[in-house]
Protein backbone atom coordinates (compact mmCIF):
# COMPACT_ATOMS: atom_id res chain seq x y z
CA UNK A 1 0.00 0.00 0.00
CA UNK A 2 1.05 3.67 -0.72
CA UNK A 3 -0.06 5.68 2.44
CA UNK A 4 -1.26 9.11 1.88
CA UNK A 5 -2.25 12.14 4.16
CA UNK A 6 -4.24 15.27 2.71
CA UNK A 7 -5.34 18.59 4.09
CA UNK A 8 -4.06 21.42 5.84
CA UNK A 9 -0.93 21.24 8.52
CA UNK A 10 -2.57 19.37 11.45
CA UNK A 11 -5.70 18.49 10.01
CA UNK A 12 -4.49 16.06 7.69
CA UNK A 13 -6.80 13.12 6.26
CA UNK A 14 -5.87 9.48 5.82
CA UNK A 15 -5.84 7.68 2.76
CA UNK A 16 -4.48 5.29 0.57
CA UNK A 17 -3.23 5.78 -3.02
CA UNK A 18 -5.32 4.14 -5.46
CA UNK A 19 -4.41 1.68 -8.29
CA UNK A 20 -5.65 4.99 -10.77
CA UNK A 21 -3.71 7.55 -8.85
CA UNK A 22 -7.13 8.60 -7.02
CA UNK A 23 -6.65 8.66 -2.68
CA UNK A 24 -9.37 6.14 -1.16
CA UNK A 25 -10.21 7.37 2.27
CA UNK A 26 -9.12 5.02 5.57
CA UNK A 27 -10.82 7.39 7.82
CA UNK A 28 -12.92 5.07 8.48
CA UNK A 29 -10.28 2.92 9.65
CA UNK A 30 -8.12 5.44 11.59
CA UNK A 31 -8.79 9.18 12.74
CA UNK A 32 -4.30 9.33 11.54
CA UNK A 33 -1.27 7.10 10.43
CA UNK A 34 0.27 8.26 14.04
CA UNK A 35 2.32 6.58 16.74
CA UNK A 36 -1.14 4.61 17.97
CA UNK A 37 -2.02 3.31 14.31
CA UNK A 38 1.40 1.54 14.27
CA UNK A 39 1.25 0.35 17.62
CA UNK A 40 -2.08 -0.86 17.12
CA UNK A 41 -1.27 -2.83 14.10
CA UNK A 42 -3.54 -0.25 11.76
CA UNK A 43 -1.73 -1.63 8.68
CA UNK A 44 -3.17 -4.83 8.89
CA UNK A 45 -6.74 -3.18 9.81
CA UNK A 46 -6.15 -0.60 6.70
CA UNK A 47 -4.92 -3.62 4.60
CA UNK A 48 -8.13 -5.86 5.29
CA UNK A 49 -10.12 -3.04 4.50
CA UNK A 50 -8.51 -2.23 1.12
CA UNK A 51 -8.52 -5.56 -0.08
CA UNK A 52 -12.17 -6.26 1.16
CA UNK A 53 -14.71 -6.50 -2.04
CA UNK A 54 -16.24 -3.25 -0.76
CA UNK A 55 -12.99 -1.71 -0.38
CA UNK A 56 -12.63 1.99 0.66
CA UNK A 57 -14.40 4.96 -0.60
CA UNK A 58 -12.61 7.48 -2.92
CA UNK A 59 -11.65 10.79 -1.20
CA UNK A 60 -12.47 14.25 -2.28
CA UNK A 61 -9.12 15.71 -3.09
CA UNK A 62 -9.39 18.83 -5.32
CA UNK A 63 -6.87 21.39 -4.77
CA UNK A 64 -5.96 19.93 -1.28
CA UNK A 65 -2.42 20.05 0.19
CA UNK A 66 -0.63 16.84 0.74
CA UNK A 67 0.72 16.28 3.77
CA UNK A 68 3.75 14.16 5.20
CA UNK A 69 2.13 10.48 4.84
CA UNK A 70 2.18 9.82 8.66
CA UNK A 71 1.38 11.85 11.52
CA UNK A 72 3.99 13.12 14.04
CA UNK A 73 5.93 10.71 15.52
CA UNK A 74 8.19 11.38 19.20
CA UNK A 75 11.85 10.67 17.50
CA UNK A 76 13.39 11.64 14.58
CA UNK A 77 16.55 9.50 14.53
CA UNK A 78 19.31 10.21 11.86
CA UNK A 79 22.28 8.61 10.33
CA UNK A 80 25.19 11.09 9.16
CA UNK A 81 27.67 9.73 6.78
CA UNK A 82 26.09 6.63 5.54
CA UNK A 83 27.17 6.61 2.01
CA UNK A 84 30.95 6.30 1.79
CA UNK A 85 31.54 8.93 -1.25
CA UNK A 86 29.15 11.59 1.20
CA UNK A 87 31.35 11.05 4.07
CA UNK A 88 34.61 12.07 1.52
CA UNK A 89 32.89 15.31 0.47
CA UNK A 90 32.28 16.07 4.18
CA UNK A 91 35.80 15.91 4.77
CA UNK A 92 34.72 12.69 7.34
CA UNK A 93 36.06 9.82 7.88
CA UNK A 94 34.08 6.60 7.24
CA UNK A 95 32.94 5.30 10.56
CA UNK A 96 33.44 2.29 11.90
CA UNK A 97 30.06 1.87 13.72
CA UNK A 98 26.61 4.38 12.44
CA UNK A 99 27.07 7.74 13.10
CA UNK A 100 23.76 8.54 15.48
CA UNK A 101 21.93 12.01 15.44
CA UNK A 102 18.59 12.99 15.73
CA UNK A 103 15.99 16.24 15.41
CA UNK A 104 13.14 17.66 16.36
CA UNK A 105 9.80 15.90 15.59
CA UNK A 106 8.17 19.21 14.25
CA UNK A 107 10.77 19.35 12.03
CA UNK A 108 7.95 17.42 9.63
CA UNK A 109 6.43 18.51 6.78
CA UNK A 110 4.05 17.47 3.44
CA UNK A 111 6.47 16.79 0.88
CA UNK A 112 5.49 20.04 -0.93
CA UNK A 113 5.81 22.61 1.48
CA UNK A 114 8.15 25.46 1.00
CA UNK A 115 11.42 25.44 2.77
CA UNK A 116 11.61 28.07 5.19
CA UNK A 117 15.90 29.50 5.93
CA UNK A 118 15.81 31.49 9.26
CA UNK A 119 16.54 35.09 8.92
CA UNK A 120 19.94 35.58 8.21
CA UNK A 121 20.93 32.00 7.39
CA UNK A 122 23.45 31.75 4.49
CA UNK A 123 23.83 28.14 4.54
CA UNK A 124 20.80 25.76 4.30
CA UNK A 125 21.29 22.18 2.31
CA UNK A 126 19.63 19.80 1.05
CA UNK A 127 20.10 16.01 1.89
CA UNK A 128 17.79 13.44 0.00
CA UNK A 129 17.50 10.43 1.98
CA UNK A 130 15.71 6.92 2.30
CA UNK A 131 13.18 7.55 5.53
CA UNK A 132 12.19 3.94 7.54
CA UNK A 133 8.93 4.51 9.30
CA UNK A 134 9.16 2.20 12.28
CA UNK A 135 5.79 -0.35 13.08
CA UNK A 136 6.69 -1.66 16.30
CA UNK A 137 8.91 -1.07 19.37
CA UNK A 138 12.67 -1.48 18.73
CA UNK A 139 14.53 -2.22 21.54
CA UNK A 140 17.32 -4.28 22.29
CA UNK A 141 16.14 -6.51 18.85
CA UNK A 142 18.02 -9.67 18.68
CA UNK A 143 19.05 -10.05 14.80
CA UNK A 144 18.81 -8.26 11.58
CA UNK A 145 15.69 -10.27 11.38
CA UNK A 146 13.54 -8.99 14.41
CA UNK A 147 14.85 -5.08 13.11
CA UNK A 148 13.40 -5.68 9.42
CA UNK A 149 10.07 -6.94 11.24
CA UNK A 150 9.98 -3.74 12.40
CA UNK A 151 9.65 -1.95 9.67
CA UNK A 152 6.13 -0.32 8.15
CA UNK A 153 7.59 1.16 5.13
CA UNK A 154 9.73 3.67 3.50
CA UNK A 155 9.50 7.20 2.41
CA UNK A 156 11.17 10.00 0.84
CA UNK A 157 13.01 12.25 3.04
CA UNK A 158 15.08 15.38 2.63
CA UNK A 159 17.42 16.13 5.73
CA UNK A 160 17.39 20.13 5.27
CA UNK A 161 20.68 21.29 7.94
CA UNK A 162 21.70 24.80 7.81
CA UNK A 163 25.34 23.69 8.12
CA UNK A 164 26.58 26.86 9.83
CA UNK A 165 24.52 25.64 13.04
CA UNK A 166 25.30 22.07 12.50
CA UNK A 167 29.05 22.48 12.81
CA UNK A 168 30.29 26.09 13.49
CA UNK A 169 27.81 27.25 16.20
CA UNK A 170 29.16 24.99 19.00
CA UNK A 171 27.75 21.73 20.26
CA UNK A 172 25.48 19.06 18.38
CA UNK A 173 24.69 18.88 14.99
CA UNK A 174 20.94 18.95 16.40
CA UNK A 175 21.16 22.62 16.10
CA UNK A 176 21.68 23.09 12.27
CA UNK A 177 18.81 19.75 11.96
CA UNK A 178 15.77 21.65 13.37
CA UNK A 179 14.58 24.70 12.29
CA UNK A 180 11.53 24.65 11.38
CA UNK A 181 10.08 22.94 7.87
CA UNK A 182 13.59 21.24 8.35
CA UNK A 183 12.32 17.47 7.64
CA UNK A 184 9.78 17.66 4.52
CA UNK A 185 8.57 13.68 3.86
CA UNK A 186 6.53 11.75 1.38
CA UNK A 187 4.58 12.25 -0.58
CA UNK A 188 3.83 8.54 0.04
CA UNK A 189 4.53 5.79 3.23
CA UNK A 190 4.94 2.95 0.65
CA UNK A 191 4.74 -0.16 2.98
CA UNK A 192 7.83 -2.73 3.56
CA UNK A 193 5.75 -5.35 1.07
CA UNK A 194 5.72 -3.01 -2.10
CA UNK A 195 9.49 -2.31 -1.12
CA UNK A 196 11.28 -6.20 -1.53
CA UNK A 197 14.48 -4.76 -1.52
CA UNK A 198 15.30 -1.31 0.17
CA UNK A 199 19.37 -1.43 -1.21
CA UNK A 200 18.29 -1.24 -4.87
CA UNK A 201 16.65 2.31 -5.17
CA UNK A 202 17.92 4.49 -7.66
CA UNK A 203 17.67 7.91 -5.12
CA UNK A 204 18.14 11.19 -6.53
CA UNK A 205 17.89 15.25 -6.12
CA UNK A 206 17.90 18.35 -8.56
CA UNK A 207 17.81 21.66 -7.85
CA UNK A 208 16.11 24.18 -10.22
CA UNK A 209 16.28 20.81 -12.50
CA UNK A 210 19.99 20.02 -12.28
CA UNK A 211 21.04 17.42 -10.70
CA UNK A 212 22.90 17.34 -7.34
CA UNK A 213 22.84 14.18 -5.70
CA UNK A 214 22.24 10.73 -7.93
CA UNK A 215 23.57 7.43 -6.48
CA UNK A 216 22.06 4.16 -5.52
CA UNK A 217 21.00 2.84 -1.70
CA UNK A 218 22.85 -0.06 -2.59
CA UNK A 219 25.64 2.17 -1.61
CA UNK A 220 25.04 2.76 1.73
CA UNK A 221 27.18 1.62 4.65
CA UNK A 222 25.06 0.13 6.59
CA UNK A 223 22.31 -1.90 5.29
CA UNK A 224 18.63 -0.28 6.79
CA UNK A 225 18.02 -3.68 9.01
CA UNK A 226 21.35 -3.16 10.46
CA UNK A 227 20.26 0.13 11.34
CA UNK A 228 16.95 -0.60 13.15
CA UNK A 229 19.46 -3.02 15.14
CA UNK A 230 21.79 -0.67 15.77
CA UNK A 231 19.69 1.89 16.53
CA UNK A 232 18.03 -0.39 19.30
CA UNK A 233 20.82 -0.97 21.04
CA UNK A 234 20.53 2.69 22.41
CA UNK A 235 17.49 3.67 21.88
CA UNK A 236 13.62 2.23 23.33
CA UNK A 237 12.04 2.94 19.49
CA UNK A 238 8.53 3.22 19.18
CA UNK A 239 5.86 2.81 16.52
CA UNK A 240 5.68 5.63 14.41
CA UNK A 241 9.37 6.71 14.66
CA UNK A 242 11.24 7.93 11.64
CA UNK A 243 14.99 6.99 10.71
CA UNK A 244 16.42 9.03 8.29
CA UNK A 245 19.29 6.57 6.90
CA UNK A 246 21.62 8.89 5.66
CA UNK A 247 22.41 10.95 2.72
CA UNK A 248 24.42 10.18 -0.85
CA UNK A 249 27.28 12.67 -2.21
CA UNK A 250 26.44 15.92 -3.70
CA UNK A 251 25.29 18.26 -0.89
CA UNK A 252 25.51 22.27 -1.66
CA UNK A 253 28.27 21.58 1.43
CA UNK A 254 30.45 19.34 -0.74
CA UNK A 255 30.70 21.44 -3.98
CA UNK A 256 33.81 23.66 -4.60
CA UNK A 257 32.31 26.36 -4.27
CA UNK A 258 29.40 25.18 -1.42
CA UNK A 259 26.33 25.79 -3.40
CA UNK A 260 23.72 26.36 -0.57
CA UNK A 261 19.72 27.00 -0.88
CA UNK A 262 18.65 30.49 -1.25
CA UNK A 263 14.93 31.51 -1.81
CA UNK A 264 13.20 31.35 -4.86
CA UNK A 265 15.03 27.64 -5.32
CA UNK A 266 13.49 24.60 -6.35
CA UNK A 267 14.43 21.65 -4.99
CA UNK A 268 13.00 17.71 -6.06
CA UNK A 269 13.75 14.39 -5.04
CA UNK A 270 13.12 11.12 -6.18
CA UNK A 271 13.62 7.63 -4.52
CA UNK A 272 12.48 4.93 -6.82
CA UNK A 273 9.04 3.19 -6.28
CA UNK A 274 8.74 6.14 -3.54
CA UNK A 275 7.59 8.81 -5.34
CA UNK A 276 8.95 12.57 -6.28
CA UNK A 277 8.51 15.22 -3.61
CA UNK A 278 8.95 19.38 -4.55
CA UNK A 279 9.93 22.45 -2.06
CA UNK A 280 10.31 25.74 -2.84
CA UNK A 281 12.90 27.55 -0.90
CA UNK A 282 12.21 30.95 0.99
CA UNK A 283 13.57 33.10 3.66
CA UNK A 284 11.59 33.68 6.67
CA UNK A 285 10.11 37.35 7.24
CA UNK A 286 10.21 37.69 10.52
CA UNK B 1 2.15 25.77 43.23
CA UNK B 2 3.95 22.40 43.21
CA UNK B 3 2.36 20.01 40.73
CA UNK B 4 3.13 16.27 40.99
CA UNK B 5 2.08 13.35 38.86
CA UNK B 6 1.22 9.71 41.34
CA UNK B 7 -0.10 6.08 39.92
CA UNK B 8 1.74 3.74 37.60
CA UNK B 9 3.94 4.23 34.74
CA UNK B 10 2.12 5.46 32.17
CA UNK B 11 -1.07 5.95 34.00
CA UNK B 12 -0.06 8.86 36.53
CA UNK B 13 -2.77 11.30 37.98
CA UNK B 14 -2.22 15.17 38.26
CA UNK B 15 -2.35 16.52 41.52
CA UNK B 16 -0.97 19.45 43.80
CA UNK B 17 1.13 18.93 46.84
CA UNK B 18 -0.52 21.14 49.95
CA UNK B 19 -0.01 22.64 52.12
CA UNK B 20 0.56 20.00 54.91
CA UNK B 21 2.13 17.91 52.23
CA UNK B 22 -1.14 15.81 51.09
CA UNK B 23 -1.99 15.93 47.72
CA UNK B 24 -4.64 17.42 46.35
CA UNK B 25 -6.70 16.01 43.51
CA UNK B 26 -6.29 17.98 40.18
CA UNK B 27 -8.14 15.36 37.89
CA UNK B 28 -11.19 17.41 37.47
CA UNK B 29 -9.03 19.82 36.28
CA UNK B 30 -7.20 18.01 33.43
CA UNK B 31 -6.50 14.50 32.67
CA UNK B 32 -2.93 15.22 32.67
CA UNK B 33 -0.26 17.55 32.88
CA UNK B 34 1.10 17.05 29.21
CA UNK B 35 1.90 19.31 26.56
CA UNK B 36 -1.89 20.07 25.40
CA UNK B 37 -2.60 21.22 29.67
CA UNK B 38 0.02 23.76 29.21
CA UNK B 39 -0.85 25.01 25.71
CA UNK B 40 -4.32 25.33 26.58
CA UNK B 41 -3.33 27.71 29.91
CA UNK B 42 -4.31 24.70 31.68
CA UNK B 43 -2.27 26.50 35.31
CA UNK B 44 -4.19 29.12 35.13
CA UNK B 45 -7.49 26.68 35.11
CA UNK B 46 -5.83 24.62 37.83
CA UNK B 47 -4.38 27.92 40.11
CA UNK B 48 -8.31 28.98 40.44
CA UNK B 49 -9.58 26.15 41.15
CA UNK B 50 -6.68 25.24 44.05
CA UNK B 51 -7.31 29.24 45.11
CA UNK B 52 -10.90 28.58 45.25
CA UNK B 53 -12.87 28.48 48.46
CA UNK B 54 -14.06 24.87 48.02
CA UNK B 55 -10.56 24.01 46.83
CA UNK B 56 -9.45 20.59 45.41
CA UNK B 57 -10.22 17.16 47.68
CA UNK B 58 -7.47 15.08 48.68
CA UNK B 59 -6.52 12.24 46.99
CA UNK B 60 -5.78 8.73 47.85
CA UNK B 61 -1.96 8.22 47.66
CA UNK B 62 -1.11 5.49 49.83
CA UNK B 63 1.98 3.97 48.48
CA UNK B 64 1.56 5.19 45.18
CA UNK B 65 4.85 5.72 42.76
CA UNK B 66 5.39 9.11 42.27
CA UNK B 67 5.84 9.96 38.79
CA UNK B 68 7.79 12.85 36.97
CA UNK B 69 5.89 15.77 37.64
CA UNK B 70 4.52 16.49 33.78
CA UNK B 71 3.20 14.24 31.07
CA UNK B 72 5.58 13.10 28.50
CA UNK B 73 7.01 16.37 25.88
CA UNK B 74 7.96 16.06 22.67
CA UNK B 75 11.22 17.45 23.11
CA UNK B 76 13.85 17.17 25.71
CA UNK B 77 17.07 20.29 24.91
CA UNK B 78 19.52 19.88 27.11
CA UNK B 79 22.59 22.32 27.58
CA UNK B 80 26.33 20.94 27.90
CA UNK B 81 28.64 22.90 29.85
CA UNK B 82 26.48 25.61 31.61
CA UNK B 83 28.69 25.53 35.21
CA UNK B 84 32.26 26.70 34.20
CA UNK B 85 34.18 24.44 36.91
CA UNK B 86 32.28 21.06 34.89
CA UNK B 87 33.95 22.35 31.25
CA UNK B 88 36.66 22.04 33.39
CA UNK B 89 36.52 19.03 34.44
CA UNK B 90 35.47 17.28 31.31
CA UNK B 91 38.36 18.62 29.70
CA UNK B 92 36.60 21.11 27.57
CA UNK B 93 36.88 24.38 26.87
CA UNK B 94 34.13 26.96 28.22
CA UNK B 95 31.65 27.66 24.89
CA UNK B 96 31.20 31.37 23.70
CA UNK B 97 27.85 30.16 23.07
CA UNK B 98 25.18 27.06 24.93
CA UNK B 99 26.58 23.88 23.80
CA UNK B 100 23.06 22.28 22.78
CA UNK B 101 21.93 18.46 22.62
CA UNK B 102 19.25 16.52 23.24
CA UNK B 103 17.72 13.12 24.81
CA UNK B 104 14.95 11.02 23.64
CA UNK B 105 11.71 12.51 25.41
CA UNK B 106 10.81 8.39 26.49
CA UNK B 107 14.01 8.24 28.76
CA UNK B 108 11.73 10.66 31.43
CA UNK B 109 10.85 8.25 34.42
CA UNK B 110 9.67 9.44 37.99
CA UNK B 111 11.67 10.58 40.69
CA UNK B 112 12.00 7.54 42.25
CA UNK B 113 12.38 4.93 39.59
CA UNK B 114 15.52 2.88 38.96
CA UNK B 115 18.25 3.80 37.28
CA UNK B 116 18.52 0.95 34.22
CA UNK B 117 22.38 0.49 33.31
CA UNK B 118 22.32 -1.47 29.40
CA UNK B 119 23.80 -4.52 28.93
CA UNK B 120 27.68 -4.39 29.23
CA UNK B 121 27.69 -0.39 30.46
CA UNK B 122 30.15 0.23 32.19
CA UNK B 123 30.22 4.53 32.40
CA UNK B 124 26.45 4.94 33.37
CA UNK B 125 27.25 8.32 34.95
CA UNK B 126 25.15 11.15 36.86
CA UNK B 127 24.37 15.22 36.37
CA UNK B 128 21.93 16.74 38.40
CA UNK B 129 20.74 19.71 36.75
CA UNK B 130 17.74 22.21 37.20
CA UNK B 131 14.82 21.28 34.91
CA UNK B 132 12.85 24.28 32.82
CA UNK B 133 9.53 23.23 31.82
CA UNK B 134 7.80 25.59 28.64
CA UNK B 135 4.26 26.81 29.50
CA UNK B 136 4.04 28.51 26.07
CA UNK B 137 5.17 28.19 22.43
CA UNK B 138 8.53 29.55 21.86
CA UNK B 139 9.85 30.62 18.60
CA UNK B 140 12.02 33.64 17.70
CA UNK B 141 11.28 35.00 20.68
CA UNK B 142 12.30 38.70 20.80
CA UNK B 143 14.33 39.20 23.93
CA UNK B 144 14.73 38.01 27.86
CA UNK B 145 11.63 39.37 29.52
CA UNK B 146 9.34 37.23 26.33
CA UNK B 147 11.72 33.78 27.19
CA UNK B 148 10.86 34.37 31.10
CA UNK B 149 7.59 34.87 30.20
CA UNK B 150 7.33 31.34 28.79
CA UNK B 151 8.34 28.92 31.60
CA UNK B 152 6.09 27.60 33.47
CA UNK B 153 8.09 26.14 36.36
CA UNK B 154 11.22 24.42 37.41
CA UNK B 155 12.20 20.89 38.56
CA UNK B 156 14.93 18.35 39.49
CA UNK B 157 16.25 16.65 36.54
CA UNK B 158 19.20 14.38 36.54
CA UNK B 159 20.65 13.81 33.11
CA UNK B 160 21.79 10.43 33.26
CA UNK B 161 24.64 9.51 30.69
CA UNK B 162 26.67 6.69 28.80
CA UNK B 163 30.19 8.07 28.74
CA UNK B 164 31.17 5.48 26.55
CA UNK B 165 28.21 5.79 24.23
CA UNK B 166 28.16 9.62 24.76
CA UNK B 167 31.96 10.10 23.59
CA UNK B 168 33.68 6.83 22.15
CA UNK B 169 31.15 5.47 19.71
CA UNK B 170 31.04 7.73 17.18
CA UNK B 171 28.66 10.33 16.33
CA UNK B 172 26.33 12.46 18.30
CA UNK B 173 26.30 12.74 22.66
CA UNK B 174 22.50 11.70 21.73
CA UNK B 175 23.44 8.32 21.63
CA UNK B 176 24.88 7.95 25.47
CA UNK B 177 21.59 10.29 26.45
CA UNK B 178 18.94 8.24 25.75
CA UNK B 179 19.06 4.82 27.01
CA UNK B 180 15.84 3.84 28.29
CA UNK B 181 15.20 5.06 32.32
CA UNK B 182 18.04 8.32 31.46
CA UNK B 183 16.14 11.12 32.24
CA UNK B 184 14.84 10.93 36.24
CA UNK B 185 12.16 13.81 36.75
CA UNK B 186 10.42 15.42 40.17
CA UNK B 187 8.99 15.04 42.39
CA UNK B 188 7.54 18.79 41.73
CA UNK B 189 7.34 21.14 39.09
CA UNK B 190 7.26 23.81 41.23
CA UNK B 191 5.81 26.79 39.10
CA UNK B 192 7.85 30.14 38.38
CA UNK B 193 6.43 32.25 40.68
CA UNK B 194 6.80 30.42 43.48
CA UNK B 195 10.97 30.50 42.19
CA UNK B 196 11.94 34.17 42.01
CA UNK B 197 15.34 33.68 41.27
CA UNK B 198 16.21 30.22 40.07
CA UNK B 199 20.42 31.71 39.65
CA UNK B 200 20.23 31.03 43.66
CA UNK B 201 19.62 27.79 44.06
CA UNK B 202 21.89 25.19 46.01
CA UNK B 203 22.29 21.85 43.87
CA UNK B 204 23.19 19.02 45.14
CA UNK B 205 23.65 15.23 44.28
CA UNK B 206 24.82 12.34 46.56
CA UNK B 207 25.89 8.80 45.80
CA UNK B 208 25.48 6.53 48.61
CA UNK B 209 25.57 9.11 51.21
CA UNK B 210 28.67 11.30 49.89
CA UNK B 211 28.45 14.34 48.13
CA UNK B 212 29.84 14.44 44.75
CA UNK B 213 27.74 17.54 43.38
CA UNK B 214 27.59 20.21 45.48
CA UNK B 215 27.45 23.86 43.51
CA UNK B 216 24.89 27.10 43.32
CA UNK B 217 22.91 27.66 40.36
CA UNK B 218 24.40 30.88 40.30
CA UNK B 219 27.55 29.14 38.97
CA UNK B 220 25.68 29.00 35.32
CA UNK B 221 27.43 30.42 32.67
CA UNK B 222 24.10 31.07 30.85
CA UNK B 223 21.02 32.53 33.06
CA UNK B 224 18.04 30.52 32.07
CA UNK B 225 15.84 33.69 30.42
CA UNK B 226 19.04 33.51 28.14
CA UNK B 227 18.90 29.96 27.04
CA UNK B 228 15.55 29.81 26.61
CA UNK B 229 15.75 32.95 24.02
CA UNK B 230 18.98 31.19 22.68
CA UNK B 231 16.97 28.04 21.78
CA UNK B 232 14.38 29.40 20.65
CA UNK B 233 16.55 30.96 17.50
CA UNK B 234 16.83 27.52 16.46
CA UNK B 235 13.79 25.76 17.67
CA UNK B 236 10.52 25.84 17.85
CA UNK B 237 9.81 24.85 20.89
CA UNK B 238 6.55 24.19 22.30
CA UNK B 239 4.16 24.11 25.67
CA UNK B 240 5.66 20.82 27.92
CA UNK B 241 8.87 20.88 26.33
CA UNK B 242 12.05 20.15 28.83
CA UNK B 243 14.79 21.84 29.15
CA UNK B 244 17.63 20.71 31.09
CA UNK B 245 19.70 23.47 32.04
CA UNK B 246 23.63 21.83 32.19
CA UNK B 247 25.29 20.16 35.26
CA UNK B 248 27.77 21.35 38.07
CA UNK B 249 30.96 19.83 38.86
CA UNK B 250 31.45 16.78 40.33
CA UNK B 251 30.25 14.14 37.61
CA UNK B 252 31.73 10.99 37.79
CA UNK B 253 33.69 11.39 34.67
CA UNK B 254 35.47 14.47 36.59
CA UNK B 255 37.09 12.48 39.55
CA UNK B 256 40.43 11.03 38.97
CA UNK B 257 39.94 8.15 38.91
CA UNK B 258 36.58 8.19 37.13
CA UNK B 259 33.65 7.01 39.57
CA UNK B 260 30.63 5.43 37.63
CA UNK B 261 27.41 4.32 39.12
CA UNK B 262 27.04 0.54 39.82
CA UNK B 263 24.04 -2.08 40.31
CA UNK B 264 23.19 -1.01 43.94
CA UNK B 265 24.08 2.62 43.70
CA UNK B 266 21.80 5.29 45.31
CA UNK B 267 21.78 8.21 44.15
CA UNK B 268 20.23 11.26 45.80
CA UNK B 269 19.59 14.82 44.38
CA UNK B 270 18.38 18.34 46.17
CA UNK B 271 17.62 21.44 44.54
CA UNK B 272 16.70 24.62 46.80
CA UNK B 273 12.91 24.72 47.19
CA UNK B 274 12.57 21.46 44.07
CA UNK B 275 12.43 18.44 46.67
CA UNK B 276 14.71 15.73 46.66
CA UNK B 277 14.67 12.53 44.55
CA UNK B 278 16.06 9.36 44.66
CA UNK B 279 16.89 6.37 42.88
CA UNK B 280 18.40 3.03 42.95
CA UNK B 281 20.74 1.82 40.04
CA UNK B 282 20.18 -1.64 38.52
CA UNK B 283 21.83 -3.90 36.06
CA UNK B 284 19.56 -4.38 32.91
CA UNK B 285 18.21 -8.16 32.75
CA UNK B 286 18.15 -8.79 29.22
Amino acid sequence: MKLVRVGPPGRERPGVLGAGGEVLDATSVTADYGPEFFASDGLSRLRERVDAVDGLPRMRTDGERVGAPVGRPYEVLCLGLNYADHAAESGMTLPEEPVVFNKLSNTIVGPFDDIVRPPHSERVDYEVELAVVLGAPAQYLPDLEAAAATIAGYAITNDVSERDYQLNRGGQWVKGKSCATFNPLGPWLVTADEVPDPHALAIELSVNGETRQASQTAEMVFAVPYVVWYLSQFFALEPGDLINTGTPPGVGMGWEPPRYLKAGDTVEATIEGLGTQRQRVVDLIP
